[in-house]
């Protein structure tokens, strides 16, 4: 991105006061911005760094008043924190790649079909009956198994694994490393105290505008399908087992672990860390903080924290309580030593 | 899979009850099931599903007596349940790709022998002297780096990383993203607060029947072998450090993590997120609650629980006295008032 | 390696003391050590096993003197365990692969220069306006995306993916699996429920002689860098989230995940699965022990231990205390009866 702030303001509507001519090359933060960045001033808090800010452009309120003279170019705006993240859209859509067609060398099953807008990179693999949906980006060294689909304007990044008879949504965003329908961990114990593999005929089945994190796994049903709901998103490195499912429009950040056959609501807000035990119902819009332990089902709405998890004013009680212990212990010293 | 209920009655010694002539496509739980589906009825408590399940044949037991009319056949056999999975079992196998042969391209040593019937997928590489075992199924995208032997019969699913001079067992079956013989974390502090590499020389050891889920990392020894037993399976997203050794027919639920040097007995059962400090001896048979953290020596026969783990019956009570500490303060608190 | 122990002992200045014509293959641990193996006695808690040994060769302190015969042939020098560490460089130096060149099939964008002493295993890819350092090495299957930098001297072992803008320092090793600028988990709530995606338009920067593990990512900024110092060592499958910064000489071990805008200062030393809250600071020379949760900013040179965190003693000390809780319970029910 090079841009003038004449043309920023213009993009964004804004009144430019001060040189329109200096250039921009990309976004900070206002106590970090060097010279040729754009930032913004929204919280009051922040004032004092107009001042000294290395920024050449500021986005600041229609009705910011400078108590001192102020180097950079400002640029007035209603919102600066929403025209900000509107220029950063605007600049991100315009500098994404769009990459199309087929690199060289790619291994394509025969009868599958390129639909318009496709893009598939170098050392990719599609197996047989794989349908793509238009517009899909599959980046270097991913693998597309047997029967898989996916959907209208979804994007793999590069070594992303699909295993066969998935089914991905559209405009999803698949991070590097993500596997999808690897086999669920089901193992019968023998009375040898050996294990033998449950076969996992089951698949994944995942809806539209899912973005999943990197080198996180989706492992296939045993039967039926582990099934992640449209607009969920995922975080790096999370564990999602066998039969799982996840409601619509869940987000769940990085490292959480969920097992087997655990149904998780719509709308939940989970922390990193967390770990739900299998075969559990969680609530539609339930908050999880960060390193719980899940042993049991969720009411819908619910905010618990802890190992196991308590409701998370209960955590916080608790964790005064224990800090008070010695002296707890002195009290009822000192009450024995009177009696 | 497509199958006429009659046949699926002959596959596995049942009795027919209902249109033989439904055809089948696949199984489903009896709540779920739809059309072109078989499913089970096992446990007397979903009996009532079966005059609404959608699917067209059912697994039964030999005496089950239905109290209204059945639209689904009936495949009367004497355990449902066990008959499900050796039908499962059967049409997995049948379904079961079975790739043999080089695909192309892909960058195989000179020297390497291909036995027979192996399989290697394209954009695999396989380094010098490496030695592959009868029937090994190496998907797409694969590294097995120099020296390494991969046993007769085991597969190694897209995007496996084995380092240079490992050795896996046979029958085992390594799923997308595993990594095996990476360095260990080894580092030597420097008097000016740096660190420097401690050289891993070592290597890995897997046994026979050993399946490691997405994405686990199993690093190389410092000196000697990082060794997995025969039979252990190791869920997803897992860490076993360097010289780490885990006992035959142990299992591991996902993202657990095992520090350096410890040694894990036979038969455990490990749970998820669970973590291990390094250099410790876990008895065989141990059983450790999910998220639990073992920072000693664990008996063999143990049930662990917490963090810091102890016995699983009294991180249940202790959850509950932590439960009641405010209403003991507040008793303390009377107590001392009377005093 | 094979080297007899006359040549090993003139390669560490050592005295010989036994055959010189054994011939020494590897390292081994005193009490593991079998035929073909050199081994070292520097504690002298381990003294009784040298009479046991299976190794051909030890290296023992220049003062030490047998009770009884040793059959393994000695090596005296003045720091056994130094000695050997040295002796471990020696070979893993001398056994390194030093790969050199360009593989084929290679997908390597127009303009790219391949500097001296560079290799680029095969299936990799590089991206156009990517600038490698002089002896770069690349192992198959690796994504470099556009634009981004790799130090010299760096080494990116199979399957490593950088995104488009990253820039490695020099003399960086890089493990499978490990993913660098992948989106920040960035989503902002719309009315009706549903997730925005907020542009992620920063980048990612690393500095020099960094360590990343096996299946670790590190995630690009929404605007600015996520930042890794010098000599920071990041173990296996670790989650660094967008915009966090580590200081120089950081050592974080494995599954450790730290949230959005948290500062890590320089010099700590983190346990294994901790994590960290977003937008935090943690001071220079901190410890955390394993599995902690870290809510809060936390002080230069702080020991801390716990979910969530506590001084390290205070951890301690807590755990006695709630695992007398049955007797404090037991002790006010008693002074109630009394009362």
């Amino acid at each position: 991105m090079t841009l003038t702030a004449r043309k920023i303001a213009d993009l964004v509507h804004g009144v430019l006061e001060g040189s329109g001519d200096v250039e921009i090359h990309s976004f900070a933060k206002i106590e970090e911005a060097g010279s040729g960045t754009i930032t913004f001033l929204a919280n009051p808090k922040y004032t004092h760094h107009i001042y000294t800010t290395g920024a050449d452009a500021v986005l600041v309120r229609n009705d910011f008043i400078p108590e001192r003279p102020v180097k950079a170019t400002l640029i007035r705006v209603e919102d600066p924190y929403v025209t900000l993240s509107e220029l950063m859209t605007m600049v991100a859509k315009a500098s994404q790649a769009h990459p199309e067609g087929l690199e060289s060398p790619v291994s394509i099953a025969e009868g599958v079909l390129m639909p318009e807008g496709a893009y598939v990179g170098a050392f990719t693999y599609i197996a047989k009956d794989v349908k793509l949906g238009k517009g899909v980006k599959i980046y270097p060294q991913c693998y597309v198994g047997e029967g898989s689909v996916i959907g209208e304007g979804t994007i793999m990044y590069p070594g992303v694994k699909i295993y066969r008879g998935s089914r991905i949504g559209r405009r999803c965003i698949l991070h590097s490393g993500v596997v999808v329908g690897s086999d669920g961990f089901g193992f019968a114990p023998t009375p040898s105290g050996e294990y033998e593999k449950i076969p996992q005929i089951g698949h994944v089945e995942i809806g539209d505008d899912v973005e999943i994190g990197s080198n996180t796994v989706v492992d296939r049903a045993t039967m039926g399908a582990t099934k992640i709901g449209d607009g969920v998103k995922l975080d790096n490195l999370i564990q999602v087992a066998h039969n799982v499912s996840i409601g619509n429009n869940t987000v769940i950040a990085a490292q959480t672990g969920i097992a087997g056959s655990t149904q998780i609501g719509s709308m939940c807000m989970i922390g990193g860390q967390v770990g739900f035990a299998g075969h559990l119902t969680i609530g539609d819009r339930s908050v999880i903080g960060a390193q719980s332990g899940i042993p049991n089902n969720v009411a819908s709405g619910s905010r618990l924290m802890g190992y196991p998890a308590v409701p998370a004013g209960e955590f916080a009680r608790n964790n005064v309580y224990i800090k008070k212990l010695a002296s707890l212990y002195r009290r009822v010293d000192k009450l024995e030593d009177k009696d």
